[in-house]
């Protein structure tokens, strides 16, 4: 496996298959590895990228405290036969000049960036949008792997790619899920063992919104809130939108939305539903 | 000469030079087409858009009426010795949907962009780097050429290719002028004749500034001013930033940018100045 710490990957004349990841690397991400392997084949490239990316945390965010192990996250990427792990640092990425002083150039992403996870996080895709962009420059992919888990950020990141033309194609990967449901995340490090128990309350909303959506996207929503209140999580959102993020439909293909918080640590999880009565 | 009408231009294996327009092609476009095939040389490639971008038009301005040509601008690439013109529609850049209607991922210039002509035109820039983040993926060059008439705006791009990486190098092309110094722009043939005679005032007024220069930003301003009204233009600004839009220096390398309205036409020129008294 070849180690990039600078510069840009330079382009393949083989088909190129990225994963864009912050690091602190888990079967979540070795599931987006095994994926994008699959897409270009034995012969194909398969490229990781980590990279903790300052802007689209918030003031008062765990930027500092995010974990890094390069050292960990590189067994990971060869034990998944990655071919090419590029590690920039934050001036390899934005130049030497300090990050928040200068203007800055960057992707916007529209109404939709600020509902959700833009409403806690206020420029957090703008933050996501342009690291992206930035990354799909210097690793000429042809296609780029997103977990389902931030399901926000992979519309948002489909439409960059198509509405800003990168030529790239998105595949949204499924969620990988702990014994108990918990979707994987490097902030499950966060958790205590009373908060990780009560964070199971997460998947269980998800399945408990899944058994009412049927009834239509409100009762769905209470259900799924019902179940995080009595397992005392507090809640940022719960919501169905279109799988599009565009308003929910009142029958068919949507998506439900969970952000909560299980003490000081905020989990985000989703996952489809199928709204309004099945006539088979 | 290949003329493409739809989707991209293939990634091709020699160097290649991109000269990004609106059409209505004059010397000013063949000047940067010559630079272009000089850059790239005889075995490289020139590739000219036409594109009437319309989200860089605001509301009450000449995107209904700006000047198109297809067949003028093919003779002027043809005589050019131009290898490929992209002239794509409008859906082929954005898309079926209707353009204003959805949300859409944009390029924000940030707060360089609301200034001079920003003031004026709020969303032109955002308008600008959007479609040339399109047009760069669409047409992948190496090098990329744009006019020192519209400063800002070649700034503005530079800024973009380089912040997000883009990876390709950014020439500014000076301006040509015609016989009374008046910079050549499609725009220049909404004037009657009175009013063309009267838009002269515009290099004259950057004429005056740079006598003024090394007395100092305020001097160089106020004389060129002070020519613009005489002439009976209407000034939108006539300001002095640093070469990279940042804040006017007090001695050294600097850029007066001018916007005056003759009659109904509005215009904008600017040229180089070195400010502070010269110590030789």
């Amino acid at each position: 496996m070849r180690i990039i710490r600078e510069g840009a990957v330079e382009r393949a004349s083989v088909p190129r298959a990225f994963v864009p990841t912050m690091g602190s690397l888990h079967e979540g991400h070795r599931a987006l590895m095994q994926e994008a392997r699959k897409r270009v084949g034995e012969r194909g490239e398969v490229v990781v990228s980590v990279f903790v990316n300052p802007t689209q945390f918030g003031d008062g965010e765990d930027f500092d405290a995010y974990p890094r192990d390069l050292d960990a996250d590189i067994r990971v990427c060869e034990e998944e036969g990655v071919d090419i792990l590029f590690a920039p640092s934050v001036s390899g990425i934005y130049g030497e000049l300090t990050l928040r002083a200068e203007p800055k150039v960057t992707v916007d992403p529209g109404p939709l960036g600020a509902q959700w996870e833009g409403v806690e996080r206020p420029g957090h895709f703008t933050g996501v949008l342009t690291v992206v962009s930035i990354l799909f420059h210097k690793v000429a992919a042809n296609i780029a792997m997103f977990g389902q888990k931030d399901y926000q950020q992979l519309v948002l990141v489909e439409r960059m790619s198509r509405e800003l033309a990168f030529g790239i194609e998105i595949v949204g990967v499924p969620t990988i899920r702990d014994h108990d449901g918990l979707a994987l995340s490097s902030r499950n490090l966060y958790l205590d063992d009373e908060q990780r128990r009560r964070a199971a309350a997460i998947p269980q909303a998800l399945e408990a919104a899944r058994r009412k959506a049927s009834q239509g996207a409100g009762q769905a929503i209470d259900a799924a809130r019902l179940v995080l209140v009595q397992s005392g999580l507090d809640v940022d959102y719960v919501d169905v939108c279109a799988p599009d993020l565009g308003p929910a439909p009142t029958a068919g293909a949507a998506r439900l939305l969970i952000a909560a918080r299980v003490g000081p640590v905020r989990l985000i999880d989703n996952c489809e539903l199928t709204l309004g009565r099945t006539v088979q």
